[in-house]
């Protein structure tokens, strides 16, 4: 890419999990910039914003000295950010994004929400391998879930190879991020009691298609969420078919058991070894040996890094929305290396 | 039941997290009682066993010597047990039931080993409600684990009064129970990679026409198994036939997660304030809210409380084996009602 | 005591960790009795309430609509429990104490505070062997909290004794009680930055003149508090004089490392093991084998069961109230045997 | 440093948590170089270091067939490594230190061994700050433990500057590192009951004239240690004299609790968001607003990074031991620099 094109820009509205992993991964992008993030307290992490260099922007005036006094340096306010932005990622919490994105609308730029919202949020949703081409040139979508990014990384080649039938996945979810120490349980296992969970629902904003249900169960752990998947197909296939095809497809990843990685810690350990930016896994993990096919029933078990699968999804949604890149594949390409994925 | 009528002798192979609840159960029923228990080291307790007036019988006489030193009382040694009973629970650890069986062969003497031994151990498997009587008057009959235990209580009478199609399931495990401080792991889930698990295959052992599949993950807590659990039927039947069988079926027990029972949690709190013994919970419990036909298939979340809830299909056992009880409904009553369930 | 002898009317405000323990073991004694406990939701543990038979009173009309339709029984109105009652025990949350002790004013009751109240609530604390004959006839009187009990507990007699010249303590406390599983943290320790913290101060609401610094963290565990205690003595003393003290101390109980009691997790076992009531361990427990005096220094680790150590306090702080029994050593002994101490 | 300099040839003798933090900081330096690692078993973390470029070394030939099998590549073996090098960094697990240091001993090459190891073994240990010059030229030395690097970076300067009567520490450990799975306790707190704890003497091999005493408990958390440190010094100080001082403490980083950084996972937080490899934080981190002098005692808590605070003191006891450097401020400096302290 020349010089000379200028590159598209993005701010940040949240500068938390997801906000300072996708400001880190579009800084790094050739075709794309942060211009600012927004923070609503001054904590510790807009202290580390303000070390790396990146423009902060507060909800007002007010907070604008808020954080003067705890010596953080602020670029404005996040109505002065809008006017330097081709498109808002909106990171906020839940609740708050249909009223931010009549803000968008108003300022006339686009936005990405995250997967807390709904699908009727912004009408469409995004994965790259499975319809970058939905998001082209929308000024609203939205990037699935991690769950969902998850059971759609391995879910759609499956049935666009071999036709899925039916699905039945349990996930087994972390109760609270890493840097969360509010949150328990400590000692229990807790259930979502609305079954089939909304997670199926979720993959078929994608895959509208796909019969799939879900139930979800949250444990004591912090590093990642665990699907146990069982898939039924139309076709008699092997256990090394599911292996072969997995292996290329793009940010999906296996590892085996019987090399030392018997758990999500030791996954987690994984990426921290080799190098990645706040230890992150991208890819959708599946133990290479606990896949199996019986009969024409797939088994397999894949974990999630919650904090960071979504984020590559975000640099490609941008591409699509603004235009950068025609092809899904070429994107991915781009933006995994760019990552170091 | 008259006093004159003899009591069967029992002895108990193993003075840990099933062999000391056993040693309760048993005390507490009018037709058999406990004349002794084992135990290899001279720990606390063992000081309980002394204190609770439970004859210790030990490996040899240098461990008599052990106990001595360790200030507790010894009954004498396993073998001068094997001369006092009529049947012995076997609760040692595993790989060493074949040797025992052995043992309580030449003895003469009746054993109920526990489901970490293979099926193939005894030919006979064990639960009250689907084949009391296959282990009528035999020698040797194995009680299965907990989470069979559990899966047969919900599924035996789902089976029977709806006919199932298929069963899938996944067992989000305890890691260790409340007593052990040393395993782990602290956070982490970590899958049990050989896949279909030998959950499935255990239940057969009880139901061997029932097709079902399994697959398990072990997470950071101590308190209870949780199991995700969906269903093909062969009927049309309604969320409400399934809550109104249950309701009716022993040792199983609905909560509601709306009354504040959210978690393994309240479980556990809710087997405290009803005076369990040891804050015991022997029922498998179903969420009432978390249970949910959709079309043909149902789903549901049950809890495995897996220090105790195969402690009254011991009981059961041993009146099975001695042939103390021909109707297999008429012992469950007794032995509930004795153990305050 | 005769039939004859009027029993002390107790109502419970407040069914919960606290409240429901103190409701049993007020049942267990012959002097006093539980007319009534109050509840402000229709939770599983106002189910057990009816199910134990103990009268339920509720804040208002509403409410005892609101429980009607959870087919809960309730027996009235707060209002109305207050016209029954000797002596209130405060069970309530924090925040709200100040205005209910208006309430039992108003109504001309006697009430117990806890320890999550300040001292100047009432101006009087609480522990039955430290300053029984304070609370001698009071309206009002607070039963320090558990971690202040515990220090107490083992610092006054080894004060009275040995004359201390300066305490300093670390507790390492849990961070939510077993039945709650919405608090962490999940994988994280967590100081309180306010330093000395608040537990010195509140030590010395019953001993003002002993010299007392304290530090705390919250750690990732639900089952007890442990403490770090180190005290330095007027007197030349050995680690067995210290041992055979708290051997005669009512409610300090020593274990061993080396019988197998290695953590909380052995000693919560201990006490399920022996019958107690919801497993719990009233008394504090001193590591016999972690006991060592160096020099005049005094080292040593003690655990505190939160949810109930200091539940017999609340009894004698009952019978010192309401002049039921002048000798506090008597009280004691009445308490524990009722409670199978 | 010109490139014609020679740069002292690194082994690092077991590749783990320590071993490979080692190989990326030494790597990291211009002065020093790792020619390999040694690993016994072919793990995901062998192959990492294939995929790092990282030469391996296997205990012998057996293991070379063994790991090809596994697909690793190796360079050879153990002795073949000790050729290579002019130090090894010996990072094998307990029990094993003395045979190689004769390994070491015999290959006529120099060692640095790590704090699981006595003082005896080596007659001299390290810290970069109290004692460079200890291990001037010498052919074995020791780098202490984690908490005792942590207690001494704190307590040296403190000390130096203002002179210390009496230290009281409480070691609160994580139970097991993060990418160990199978450690607990889940929910225990374990004291160790051989007090005062062997802490205290590990701070002597560096402060023979300090006078500490130490107690330690396990929690069950995989993050971080905590200390709470108490102090009595000789003169009247302030609180800010106290955080003056450590300010300009190398290795010594100030958090405050009111920006956000309540507890050990939020420091790791900000380990991961700065950029550090491995999300690591080498430095000893201390509240400031947990840090208080009242008379002439001072109180804090210190959080100790166990899996990496030690890698820059290995860094600079390499050079102390292979005279690069002379000055130990201008070590510590050269290595901050490249470690990205």
């Amino acid at each position: 890419m020349s010089d000379r094109v200028k590159k598209v820009k993005v701010g940040i509205n949240g500068y938390g999990t997801i906000g300072k992993r996708a400001a880190t991964a579009i800084g790094a992008q050739e075709d794309m910039e942060v211009v600012g993030v927004t923070k609503t307290r001054p904590t510790y992490e807009a202290t580390v914003a303000n070390d790396l260099g990146i423009p902060l922007y507060v909800p007002d005036d007010a907070a604008i000295e808020t954080f003067r006094k705890a010596g953080i340096k602020v670029a404005g306010t996040i109505k002065e950010l809008y006017k330097k932005v081709d498109i808002m990622i909106d990171c906020t919490p839940g609740d708050v994004a249909e009223s931010y994105k009549k803000e968008y609308t108003d300022a006339g730029i686009k936005a990405i929400f995250q997967g807390g919202e709904d699908h009727s949020l912004t009408g469409i949703s995004f994965n790259a391998s499975a319809n970058y081409k939905e998001s082209w040139g929308a000024q609203f979508s939205r990037v699935v879930s991690c769950n969902t990014t998850g059971l759609i990384r391995t879910l759609y080649p499956l049935d666009k190879k071999f036709k899925i039938k039916e699905v039945f996945a349990t996930l087994i979810r972390r109760s609270a991020d890493p840097n969360d120490s509010k949150k328990g349980p400590i000692n229990a296992i807790e259930p979502s009691l609305s079954i089939p969970t909304h997670h199926g629902p979720d993959v078929q904003s994608i895959m509208p298609w796909l019969n799939i249900q879900t139930m979800a169960v949250k444990v004591p752990t912090t590093l990642m969420h665990l699907h146990t998947v069982t898939v039924k197909l139309e076709k008699d296939i092997t256990t090394e078919d599911v292996i072969t095809l997995w292996k290329k497809t793009p940010r999906v990843r296996l590892v085996r058991g019987k090399s030392g990685v018997k758990s999500t810690a030791q996954i987690m350990e994984l990426a921290r070894d080799t190098g990645r930016s706040r230890g992150d896994m991208y890819e959708i993990i599946v133990w290479e040996d606990g896949v199996k096919v019986v009969g024409r029933t797939l088994y397999y078990y894949q974990a999630v890094h919650q904090e960071s699968d979504v984020i590559p999804e975000i640099v490609d949604c941008i591409r699509s929305m603004c235009k950068l890149e025609e092809d899904a594949t070429a994107s991915v390409k781009r933006t995994d290396k760019a990552m170091g994925i």
